[in-house]
């Protein structure tokens, strides 16, 4: 299927959404109180939800969509054209760093990825690509990942899992080059597409991973949930994904019994 | 004293040295091998610190140094101009990201620091400032960060304090709005000083804190060993960071039993 269209249309509407939260950005630098914090949250990640569903459904009103914000965020039927939306992924990054968050959007046909994008908000960034389609970094397309080994490279990890040493995550940063938190799955996907880092493991929803895992499968990188199961795009689930050599090695390495 | 024309000099150096760093950096591009690696950092770091020596003597041949490479990496006599170097800090990141790895430089009188210097050197961005001079992102002025508290912000970590709960520090770290790990001490001093987050703990060298220190306290921002005692710059030792209301937070919660 030819999705140049789609492409050209998605990546108007993220430029688009893109300069709709900068523009709100600017009102959160003089917030001072948590509440209002979360309330403007929440309002931008609805307002930015219901403006990429509007142009989906006018792009195709029979398309089904899987998004964070209430109402879409359970979808049982993945038959025909799905969309995955996270409106604002790394919503504490935004309300708090002000950058470090994406707007994310992945294509589904028949329940298989067809396009991704991870659009990084404050610098403007744009990573996408899809099946046969290469990735792009803006117009740039990017090369393979190497395909490094845990020990010789950084690995993005959930916080929790990491000091809890939940399924032997502790140990698992502890054998690769270094751990690192950004708090925003679009960014730690990033890194592993640029090849900057080796593995990411964390706790996710479906939005968190649709777009990314697109991105991951087109450049060779592997992802599952802990055990090697495929992910359920149904409610929150641990996940990994890693450079083939990398996501071997941590498959051995986690412990899957109940802790 | 007047600085200005030290501060001009500063510049100029750190912009040189950037533009070596990233003509170095994109042959790291092309390294598989570890070792190769683990070279190139080496040379990069002799290479840059013997480069900003040579300019801090010609400018004052009576200034001492104390930075990261050999023969300079220890300093007891802290009386007249003391400079304090970091030529490359994040060497992971430089390596392993080609990103998110700072030059930083700081200037002390008699033990008081005057200026400090923290070069996001991909991003070319300046974060400097000094005593009574106030803190610049280049050429624009930042205000003070809010004092918030540690429950409403973000905080950055050491993965092994925090994995291991070392003086409590996992604890504190919940307390906060979510953790954050860099692997850069620069870039998590930058996020302090632009009030993305509100503390920091680490393990650090002199050369870690020692331009970042001048930063903080002229934004009001404060900073200690993990006691509250004053740091030694001498050797790696803990440290913290953070605004004044979380500081008093995390010095509470921090237990200095030995564990």
């Amino acid at each position: 299927m030819d999705n140049s269209e789609l492409i050209k249309l998605i990546k108007l509407w993220l430029h688009e959404a893109g300069r709709k939260i900068r523009k709100v950005q600017e009102k959160t630098l003089t917030i001072d109180q948590k509440k209002d914090r979360k309330d403007l949250v929440t309002n931008v990640d609805r307002e930015i939800q219901a403006f990429l569903i509007r142009h989906i459904h006018a792009y195709n009103p029979e398309s089904k969509i899987l998004a964070e914000e209430e109402g879409y965020s359970e979808l049982d039927d993945f038959t025909g054209q799905v969309f995955v939306v996270d409106p604002i992924d790394g919503t504490l990054n935004f309300v708090l760093e002000q950058e470090n968050f994406c707007i994310m959007l992945g294509v589904y046909e028949n329940g298989v990825g067809q396009l991704g994008f991870i659009y990084d908000v404050m610098t403007e960034t744009l990573y996408w690509g899809g099946k046969k389609l290469g990735v792009y970094k803006n117009d740039q397309l990017l090369p393979r990942p190497q395909n490094q080994k845990l020990e010789d490279g950084l690995i993005g990890v959930n916080g929790y899992l990491f000091s809890y040493n939940r399924w032997n995550i502790r140990t698992i940063g502890e054998k690769s080059m270094g751990v690192r938190i950004y708090g925003c799955a679009g960014i730690e996907l990033i890194a592993l597409i640029k090849g900057k880092h080796v593995g990411y493991i964390a706790n996710l929803s479906p939005w968190d991973y649709g777009a990314g895992n697109v991105l991951l499968e087109e450049l060779g990188l592997k992802y599952s949930g802990l055990s090697g199961e495929k992910l359920k795009f149904h409610g929150r689930e641990y996940y990994l994904a890693a450079t083939p050599q990398a996501y071997e090695e941590i498959r051995i390495l986690i412990d899957t019994t109940p802790n």
